[in-house]
């Protein structure tokens, strides 16, 4: 049971706690027991007053306005990147924690940008602006895999384009989807449904996801750049990037290119890639299997398939790559930071 | 009116003609008023017999087993690789000048690879062959824009990832595609429909098109790598492509990253693409600006969108790319084959 009495354990608050990250953050707590010693749901006015379930205990929602996070030991913040400009200093002020599912804090030189996995060590003591920061859901799965790769062959350039899922838009994202679809197989010609995509998603490809730069890249390109960077360490890694929203309600997917500065060989590449952490290589034994954000799997792994060494180019290959957006891309990435904090005592 | 008594204009035979690409080649010469003396529609012993109406008149479908194709000039192929090996050395020996669709001769030495808008050049004389190859879906529009930056910076490198739909796999894909969608909106967990494509391609994205070959690359991404060396005479040009196919129905997408020799400007790049002809730049006047398969517009274009060069390596840029896969894919660059070759009086 995640809820105990031990007063050691934290007592966590989650904001965005009807979304689609918060509930899953929700879902994650207790299929991982994660310890806590009290909780609480944190929403707007839309939501406050609803009465939510969990572990047989009727939690009710609060309003973020006028909410109190004295006696808030974590707070995981999965509600806009508005909405944790306004109201996580307040709550590192009143003392919390806060591990920050959102854009707003993350390139910002005092927060760390963690993905246990890849550089927990910047966890070692409680950060000094008291929050750390969850990347982009594209980013994590694609440094998860690069690390390695960094460190046995030197990466000379990274190029991806993603295939990313609606849910990555939240609830009304899917929803909009699959409204969408049912317009437009009634009529082909539908112009379909808008308002989260635009245009309509169903049925069609969108290469645009968050607001466009001054530079012609868009915002959520600039954040694999630099979320890459900053997380590997590495401020002059070559990473670019065209992000894309694809009629697929869950788990994004990318293709991305990686040249090195060595030739590399694609046995020992399967094999050093399949044993990282919470990673399966579809094509290990069968090659050219590969993972879809459907059948992938386990959703608490990256899944990498199609593992390729180009033959005129050795020093390059392409690697397929699946991962929950919603899981491996936030909420379970921020748990694991909270579960890291925990062991290390550092809270 | 296209159909013509002009003892000069040729007689064409459309193998394929109740398929994806034949329908869509019948439509376009009328639209075109390609001029023609007469017309035979060709398929299998499943459609042999059916009626057609083309301009008004009725015409039934023969059967490929037993045509004749005495008295045929043009013979157009788009009924699948094998039909064509079986059947174009018929038709050649026949006296018919064969434009072929599918894969079956397109790296053949003695067949030229064409895209008119790219190397007419090689159309001068009748082939010894016999035949004239229309290249693959993808390499067609991906090559029209890569011959003038090659002739402007040179091209070091060009990395693709591919959006493709489902009608690149002809009828049968556009109806799984839709069967698999309702199926997926009653139950979200329903494993789809499969056969055509596996798994079920509705609200998924599946990195696998035509056969793995033993190198861990598809055929579908050899072919853009041999055809756009062959096209653009360029044996030694470094393209490396994934090829996903995804849930649209009808119009391949592109997302394509180019390194050149050197430093790009953004808006004389912009004015060179916007130049070729039958291009539409929709990121001209407003950066940013994007096609999609179902909003791009005009058919008969190559539609380009989000054109960016990046600012840490000013040689290299993306390019986002829309074509309508079964008109300038297939059926329209056969057709302008053959009108190239009309023109040229090289029948
Ligand atoms: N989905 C993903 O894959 C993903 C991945 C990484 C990061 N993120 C980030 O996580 C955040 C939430 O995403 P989501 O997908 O869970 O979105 P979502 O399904 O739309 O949920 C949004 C959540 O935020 C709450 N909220 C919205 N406006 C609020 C306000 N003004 N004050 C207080 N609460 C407010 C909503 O509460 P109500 O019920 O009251 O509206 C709901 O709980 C976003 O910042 C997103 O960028 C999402
Ligand atoms: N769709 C594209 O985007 C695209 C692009 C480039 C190239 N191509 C190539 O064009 C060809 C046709 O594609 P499609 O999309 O039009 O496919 P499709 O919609 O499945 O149509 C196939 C056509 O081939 C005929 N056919 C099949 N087997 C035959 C046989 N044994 N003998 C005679 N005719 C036969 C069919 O006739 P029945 O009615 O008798 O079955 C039908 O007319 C393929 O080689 C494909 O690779 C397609």
């Amino acid at each position: 049971m995640p809820r105990v009495t031990d007063p050691t354990a934290p007592h966590i608050a989650l904001v965005g706690a009807t979304g689609v990250v918060g509930t899953t953050l929700l879902r994650l707590i207790e299929e991982r027991g994660f310890r806590y010693r009290g909780l609480d749901l944190v929403a707007s006015a839309r939501s406050a007053g609803r009465e939510v379930t969990v572990e047989g205990h009727s939690c009710r929602v609060q309003d973020v306005d006028g909410f109190d996070f004295a006696g808030v030991d974590i707070a995981f913040f999965s509600a806009g990147a508005g909405v944790s400009r306004t109201f996580v200093p307040k709550a590192v002020a009143q003392g919390a924690l806060v591990i920050d599912n959102t854009s707003a804090f993350r390139m910002d030189p005092g927060t760390p940008l963690v993905v246990p996995q890849v550089n927990a060590h910047v966890l070692g003591t409680r950060p000094e602006s008291g929050v750390v920061a969850n990347p982009n859901c594209s980013t994590i799965p694609l440094v998860r895999l690069l690390r390695p790769v960094q460190e046995r062959w030197g990466i000379r350039q990274v190029v991806v384009s993603t295939y990313q899922a609606a849910s990555g838009a939240g609830y009304s994202g899917v929803e909009e989807l699959r409204a969408g679809a049912r317009s437009v197989l009634d009529d082909p010609d539908s112009a379909g449904v808008t308002g989260t995509f635009s245009p309509s998603l169903a049925f069609d490809v969108i290469p645009s996801i968050d607001r466009l730069l001054d530079d012609g890249f868009t915002f959520e390109e600039q954040k694999m750049l630099q979320e890459s960077r900053k997380i590997l360490e590495l401020p002059h890694l070559d990473v670019t990037t065209t992000c894309v929203r694809v009629p697929v309600a869950n788990s994004h997917s990318e293709a991305a290119w990686i040249e090195c500065h060595e030739p590399v060989d694609r046995g020992e590449l399967v094999r050093l890639l399949a044993g990282q952490d919470e990673v399966t290589v579809h094509d290990l034994d069968t090659v050219g299997a590969f993972p879809t954000p459907r059948t992938a799997g386990d959703p608490n792994r990256v899944h990498v398939g199609r593992v390729r060494v180009a033959a005129h180019n050795p020093r390059g290959f392409w690697l397929w790559i699946v991962a929950d957006n919603v899981r491996i891309g936030a909420a379970l990435n921020a748990l694991q930071i909270a579960e890291e904090l925990t062991r290390r005592g550092a809270l």
